[in-house]
């Protein structure tokens, strides 16, 4: 996640950060915290990106924000390496606690349970850092799912944090396939980059594609590409035709793609945009393994796939190189 | 867990071991392996918490002492680091294993399967030490936790593995929560301690608080704080005020305040404290989170949100030191 | 696995590989493919072992076949290394996923699935070899476990990924043990090493006793010893009679002694043959435990009991050397 560099960062490296400017800085590197959920460092995406967001739901706009200054605060105040934190490398987790539990839970006690989320999870983030860093592999957003699964489940069992009831868990012994509905090319296509940030509309989608542009695009074009390939891999698979227009099968193809074609792809492999393609393939069947795995508990697949898949070729490439 | 060390061991450690003494220090090895339990190395500790089992029930008694007396066995058979044997650090998770099986299990084999699953346990502590030592983490209580969770799994499937009827096994669809209970303070705090040792008596809670006290006065009072702690965030979150009183969202809260803020704090971290406290928070929603989880296999939590808060901070702390 | 050397192979070493001798290497490779999957690395054991299967059923050793062949050009194209390759480190874990694919789905894509699992059990071959070679333990057939199992997941989800009618999930809440059934000794010994395999005849059993004989006399005698072992555990923990007969609860102690006391006992331990007993023993409850944790998803537990058992011992060596 360090390849895509903000130039204006670049230009200001070398000058002393001013106390005035604190809260600046401050201000800059969250933003970065929300570009970094799509492995860019750019202010400008994070602001298009918060924008998408805000646009789909003032709240959760306001939670974005604040979840990634959370992060970028208790990255700072817990010591972490200066570098890390001002590239947004400590906060892009926290932003997308602190949509998920915004998203998922509900009652007064709403915005606290996920202002706190966002925090943990920056601890979470750096526990995850030197467990998985040992082993030569990056974290992506392992640390946002295994948080806001635990604080859902742990719904259940406290009063106060209650759950909106998009929740239903299910026993796998009563589950039915039912893969009939209408798909929408187009709406398919801008939900799936959406549903990165849990947003499912045309205009935010729009702006998410510019904000990816902005920084590279290359990116942009790898984004489209793996929208597409998972698009067709879910239907050739026979997925259910309203996930599949929601986006839900394709969220997880671009973040993929992107990882593995562009992001950490040292060694410019010339194999690399075959192997992204490939692991965008896998998140498709990934995404219904995790979904059926978390029916008994009612719980969102979120960015699993994603990262099951990254994993998978990243590992591989240590041992098979051509990869 | 080297930081509390027994100062007779120290005092003798000049002297060679004399066959004759043989059996008197396997017993001060396995007394220490009960003491481990609660991070503690010391012969008194381990014959108060003994005793304390002991009144609570005599059976339950027995099964901790010639289980701490197996483990160590086999560490020593095995072939195990004599020091790490001696300060009864490959012993604790065998106690542990005899006592929940003893008390999860019934019938004609329940001492034989209590006894063979400490002896497994030993052996499960140096695979998880190779394991999870590798990055620079204490194993706690995995050894204990996972041993005990596959041997009631098993129980389903095996006539002679007997389960005593409480564990039951329960969908999450059909799951409501009812948090209503009278709370009485003073035996949730001595519930708490008693918990770690699955009691729940005030006598018996006494005890081990003394024996606590009589290795270090600091550790004593971290205890307390950590109990009171759990106890304010458990009623804060809405937990049911039945699994509160009988201190079972608070024997995690008090092992991981030990940890992060004693025993774990090499470097004398002055922010350690409020660490700890806040990890003791943690395991509160953890508490509510592997009870859920688990709902369907109708197993205990037993001390697993102790262990995954603890790792949480030890782990954050190589990233963020200030922790 | 590196230790059981087909002499010819051997031989050839000095020569160059000749670009005519390609197809012919390719094969040879494939076919230790599917000798490793008991440890050995044997053409004629790989032969027989193929034709056990064939015999069996036709298009499950075609499957095995072209499942060798898959994973080892993955391997190669991938740029694994030449000798691991040769050895057909890379190739076991496809074979075993053709296989239970093949035998888990049905419909017109099956082979298609079966095909293409086989291949992304390579590169999970190659993930994992990174991920766990790391803590030195050897990855086993965990590739394979995960694969299918995620596989069979998904396919609950995706319309053209069609179960075979086997598979029924069901809530442990629902749960009711009866064992009766009648014992027959002998069929229990052929379908245990058959069911390494997928198969439960005594033709093809005699068929790959006689594959492990060829290659190494120690290993045919601990196979037996292992079956037997596990045979005598199964009923005196009162297991299901009907998976006893079957060899359900005796292929994985099969695989577990020859791995603990035979191959992967590098320093010629003495007390390596009574290690390898105890960790077949244990593969008996183990197999129930991973049973009943998947008994909600309706998955088959496979080889899990003989990854986690071998990972036990071995673990535990590092740190107990006499084991």
């Amino acid at each position: 996640m360090e390849k895509i560099i903000d130039k204006h960062t670049q230009v200001n490296s070398g000058k002393k950060p001013i106390k005035e400017n604190g809260f600046f800085t401050f201000l800059v590197e969250s933003l970065k915290g929300i570009s970094q959920i799509i492995f860019i460092e750019n202010t400008i995406t994070g602001l298009l990106i918060l924008l998408a967001i805000t646009i789909s739901s003032f709240y959760l706009g306001v939670l974005a924000l604040l979840s990634a200054m959370i992060g970028t605060f208790v990255a700072k105040i817990g010591g972490a390496d200066e570098k890390m934190i001002s590239q947004g490398l400590l906060g892009y987790n926290s932003v997308l606690t602190g949509l998920a539990l915004g998203l998922f839970l509900s009652g007064p006690y709403m915005w606290i349970v996920a202002l706190v989320g966002a925090a943990i999870t920056a601890i979470l983030t750096a526990t995850m850092m030197h467990f998985i860093g040992n082993i030569g592999i990056p974290i992506l957003t392992f640390p946002f799912i295994i948080l806001t699964w635990f604080t859902l489940l742990a719904s259940y069992k406290l009063k106060n944090i209650t759950l909106s009831d998009e929740l239903t868990p299910q026993s796998l012994a009563n589950w039915e396939l039912h893969i009939a509905g209408k798909i929408n090319v187009l709406d398919g296509v801008f939900n799936g980059i959406g549903q990165i940030f849990f947003i499912t509309n045309a205009l935010p989608g729009i702006l998410l594609f510019l904000g990816v542009f902005w920084a590279s695009r290359k990116m942009g074009f790898y984004a489209i590409i793996g929208n597409i390939v998972a698009f067709i891999v879910a239907v050739a698979l026979g997925g259910e035709h309203e996930l599949i227009m929601y986006g839900l099968y394709s969220y997880n193809a671009i973040l993929t793609i992107l990882a593995v074609s562009v992001v950490f792809n040292a060694k410019e492999n010339r194999y690399a945009p075959i192997t992204g393609i490939l692991a965008a393939c896998i998140t498709v069947p990934l995404a219904a393994s995790v979904s059926i795995w978390l029916l008994p508990y009612g719980l969102p697949a979120l960015t699993m796939p994603f990262v099951l898949s990254t994993w998978l070729v990243l590992g591989a490439r240590k041992i098979m190189p051509n990869f």
